[in-house]
């Protein structure tokens, strides 16, 4: 029933537009009551973002069930199960990207659900860095850095089309956030694994920067990764 | 008039509540004819926030005006705009604050300002780093992680009363910004004056890390600054 109301009212909002469209004929292109569907929608908005609540609620799950060391690890996982949930619908997710583009309110109603999922990110990094200097702050703007990669990715595989693997630009875009990332968050107490593979074998290539103690860190090492090609 | 319209809705809004109060009272109280009301302010909503589309239009004009090679510094700069307008008036954007939490309508009203904002200081960064690989997306997640930080410490500054220095604030916030940048704004090519600022006299303090080159850069300087105390 709600599968076929948001079907329904999808379909209107893309032959008629979105404010011409009413719950009325919603309803009657449902088949039902003008009740139902306020039952599982408390507005037409809702309506053209059925699963968001869902998604939410899978996402507050993952993050209580998580417990590694590597929070930033945990929170990118977290943020593509919303890439995996407009995946899982190309064709769906790329006409309402269009649609909501040329609706204000549908744009509204984004950014607030992305501010939701943004607050649920941060939430779960303060929790983990509450013994951290600035570790609120951090738990913020850690959640906004990957919040906009994630969406940064997922709008240039919409505009595209649907047509590639969104998996895999999110993949990337979230790599970057991490690298650039450095300090960012809390060092955490390395396993006796981890350090034997930091200090490594004999006659592997080894990097050596030397930097005056003013520098900022973040300047040496730009220099460092550009030496190195890697930027 | 348009200041005048402004301030006998914030009152009305405080008094009777945002929702309960209509245009025809607003500017019953401020003496004037309801055009006028709309000549200024689209929406109720607009009357609440009268000063961002002024900021908005400061910000593009000193992004416009600003060329240096620092556009991390740039955008940072161009964020403090929007911390002194609200510390320009501190028991206005306290009471504004407290309002807003409780108004839905008026709530999504300033995540929509926010990504204005951002959209701004973003559109501004890209533009410099056109010619890097993920410019782009470089851009999109800096202007977010300044928003973030921004916004963090306005916040806190708003939820302690307005009291105390909400630039130093915001300063230590976009500082944090900064330093956790490692490596996320691509290198610019350093002048002269720079260069041998860089190379430093004798005598001077440095660090010396060494790494193996499998080892993410950002994991090296981790437990670099993590050694050196920074952290």
């Amino acid at each position: 029933m709600r599968e076929a109301l948001a079907e329904a009212a999808f379909q209107l909002f893309l032959q008629r537009g979105f404010e011409q469209t009413t719950v009325d004929d919603i309803v009657a292109r449902a088949g039902v009551g003008r009740r139902s569907f306020f039952r599982y929608f408390p507005s037409k908005e809702d309506a053209v973002f059925p699963d968001h609540e869902r998604c939410l609620a899978n996402m507050t799950a993952f993050l209580e069930a998580s417990d590694g060391p590597d929070s930033v690890g945990v929170v990118c996982d977290a943020a593509r199960l919303v890439m995996r949930m407009y995946a899982a619908k190309p064709e769906f997710s790329v006409q309402r990207y269009q649609l909501t583009r040329q609706v204000p309110g549908l744009h509204t109603y984004e950014l607030s659900v992305v501010r939701r999922y943004e607050r649920t990110l941060a939430g779960y990094l303060r929790g983990r860095w509450s013994a951290t200097p600035d570790g609120a702050l951090r738990a913020e703007v850690l959640a906004a850095a990957v919040v906009a990669a994630h969406n940064h990715a997922l709008r240039s595989w919409l505009r595209s089309g649907g047509g590639g693997d969104a998996g895999e630009a999110v993949d990337r875009a979230l790599a970057m956030v991490r690298n650039m990332w450095a300090g960012g968050a809390p060092p955490h107490q390395p396993t006796t694994e981890e350090e034997s593979a930091t200090r490594g074998g004999s006659g592997e290539e080894v990097i050596v920067m030397v930097a005056r103690k003013g520098v900022p860190l973040w300047r040496a090492v730009q220099r460092v990764e550009s030496a190195l090609g890697e930027k």
